[in-house]
């Protein structure tokens, strides 16, 4: 049986969209970010500006990161091994999961490949172990967690985005004596929008829901010790379990959840997705226990993040170009075409040396593709003032209705 | 509401049926595998010799690995900050993913953070976008090939296990023109056996069925190149899929599928775990090259596994150990009690510093409890011998029936 014809199908209609993707081939540049290497389908190399890394505090190449993560090298090497019940579990796990508890005042925490699976492993335990659980979840949750929902076969419930007026409705629509979870995140990655954490806990407080908060965007980045924006608005207490990531600000890679220490022992103990994963590198884990402790005590290189987002979007709105008005450090300048979208990047890329991936759906709702720009404490002035002349005379170019055009 | 007691016996319930897992806290030391040091639960330390790592050739401390990483880590830094569409994608993943396919005679190859994702991935993906697609699938197939079958929504049916007759029954059951996916593994991890890859593929041939062949436990170790048991047999080409990973014999960690590039493609292009995750490390992907490549240029290694997973077959077996006669280098030790396996591992830690982790359910199904043990190239005659001579010593004192009891 030939499948070709049908798999080609598929293909051929994400071109048509506008929705296949083709990665651009980087070499990252330790000490030069957020310059990096492109690697041209013709063979050539051009050196570019990165604006769309989720390395928001340039720790990927912090001499910190790499230091610990070369002295674990020598120590132990590079795999486990194995499983972290069979001969994978390494000082340098124990000493991470320990600090990444302490990050947000919790009992215990787990640490995982990565975010996604934190998500799916810990949604998809909790809300399969507690019988006839209902999970309350927010539209723009991101597809990991979506995933943890539906692998837990738990009755979800979807509330309008950042909506606990919304949520107060659906919860109070259940038995009180069901179990119930209300997993939500922070700050959402390509809106750039804060959750309103109090209310959203509030509510579940009233009717004794676990609250599952995601901070991969704001971890590092939020909070006097860089815990993200529970810790920022001094609500980490109320949330029963925090999940966070070690692969965007803390710039190497993996996931974790902190909460009390039962549950973190049930999706220790439980979560196929853990149980049956090999471990992380263990000077992986060493390098993200650097980054966590600088972090924690360098709040400066966030203000600067911070500063660097503030000056960049008043520069953005300044010319009419259409980046929404966000509370992070996250600015989508939205475009609305696939297609448009896709083209402004290239052009940006080859013509100008900047490089802003598209976000098409399925990141995004069809008709909402942007450019998701996100400045880091590492790109000065030129950078900006480079990157809205380049946004200027492409979208200009390419008849981009939402920019002054030039004849 | 308080979820804690319903917790606290599910918790409970494992403790009493042996399930509860304790993870062994190890550092590894790179130059001295097997051995590693035990941080012990009183803040002592102990070194022990390690009998249950994946690091089947110890790549996980060979130089060549260590170096390329080191390197790689000094040229481009920690983390990519990004999915592969989203500034994620390096020129470290390109080359690795290149020596994959031609590792394997196939067109293309993909990497992922771990193998359990690799098959939730592919077998996910394909599984959905084939119209009714009916998924075969071996029934000791790994959990990780069971998510990704039921994350697919297709109809699934379970052939006995290594039973290409009873494949061939099941398949011949269903519509010949509905999509067919063949799915099992080349060396079954914890039963060591081997599957019949010729009578399996000629079912599937016969059917126009894909086949997707999980080679996690044979990539590096078997074949003139060590591209796994079906490279062995000659019959790579034979297979659509091979799917395989870097955190066993190759030392380091994630995961990997290789096959027809349009295949690969829709993969790529369409798998939500693939999609939404940060991409490997570039030093990663750097290690697993330079581990591969000297894998594919020194067969001598694995030959002095096979040979001392012999040796100690052959130990064990004289002496009347309970060992599976198996065709590979994965030698069951059965125990069928999880709390006497729990036991046995434990006495064999603390007082002859030898680890084995006992493998309970649902690792294996209950009663099948048992110690798997792992010869690398690494492991000498003393170590064999002290081995042998402490499963009869604890099997003896602990009244194992099936060790000779010593008065």
């Amino acid at each position: 049986m030939d499948y070709s014809e049908r798999l080609q199908t598929l293909l051929s209609e994400m071109k048509l969209d506008g929705r296949y993707r083709t990665f651009a081939e980087l070499e990252r540049i330790a000490g030069e970010f957020p310059t990096a290497l492109r690697h041209r389908p013709d063979g050539r190399t051009q050196r570019v500006t990165v604006w769309c890394s989720n390395d928001y505090l340039g720790m990927g190449q912090h001499p910190d990161v790499l230091n610990a993560m070369h002295t674990a090298i020598d120590l132990s090497g590079a795999g486990t091994g194995g499983t972290r019940n069979i001969s994978g579990t390494n000082r340098q796990h124990v000493a991470l999961e320990s600090e990444l508890a302490d990050l947000h005042g919790k009992e215990a925490a787990l640490i995982f490949t990565s975010g996604w699976i934190s998500n799916l492993a810990a949604l998809g335990t909790l809300g399969r172990v507690l019988p006839d659980c209902a999970i309350f979840s927010d539209a723009l949750n991101h597809n990991s967690m979506i995933e943890g929902i539906r692998r837990s076969g738990a009755e979800r419930f979807i509330f309008r985005h950042n909506d606990a007026a919304h949520l107060d409705e659906l919860i109070s629509g259940i038995d009180p004596s069901r179990p119930k979870i209300v997993a939500f995140e922070s700050v959402y990655s390509m809106d750039g929008d804060i959750a309103p954490i109090a209310e959203i806990c509030d509510v579940a407080e009233k009717h004794g829901a676990i609250t599952y908060l995601d901070e991969v965007h704001a971890v590092g980045l939020y909070g006097p010790g860089g815990g993200g924006i529970a810790e920022r608005d001094g609500l980490a207490e109320r949330l029963t379990i925090i999940e966070g990531t070690l692969a965007k600000a803390f710039g190497v890679m993996g996931g974790y959840v902190s909460g009390p220490a039962l549950l973190i022992d049930v999706i220790r103990s439980m979560a196929d997705s853990f149980i049956f994963t090999t471990s992380l590198c263990p000077h992986l884990a060493a390098g993200a226990l650097a980054a966590i402790q600088h972090v924690r005590q360098h709040p400066e290189e966030r203000g600067r993040q911070a500063a660097n987002a503030a000056r960049l979007k008043a520069m953005l709105a300044d010319e009419g170009l259409p980046v929404l008005d966000t509370p992070s450090h996250i600015l989508p300048v939205i475009v609305g075409n696939a297609h448009l979208c896709r083209r402004i990047s290239e052009r940006l890329l080859d013509e100008h040396s900047i490089y802003v991936q598209p976000i098409n759906y399925p990141t995004v709702a069809r008709g909402q593709e942007r450019l998701r720009i996100t400045p880091t404490p590492f790109h000065t002035e030129d950078h900006m003032r480079s990157l809205v002349d380049a946004l200027l005379a492409v979208g200009s170019d390419l008849g981009w209705a939402a920019v002054p055009q030039v004849a």
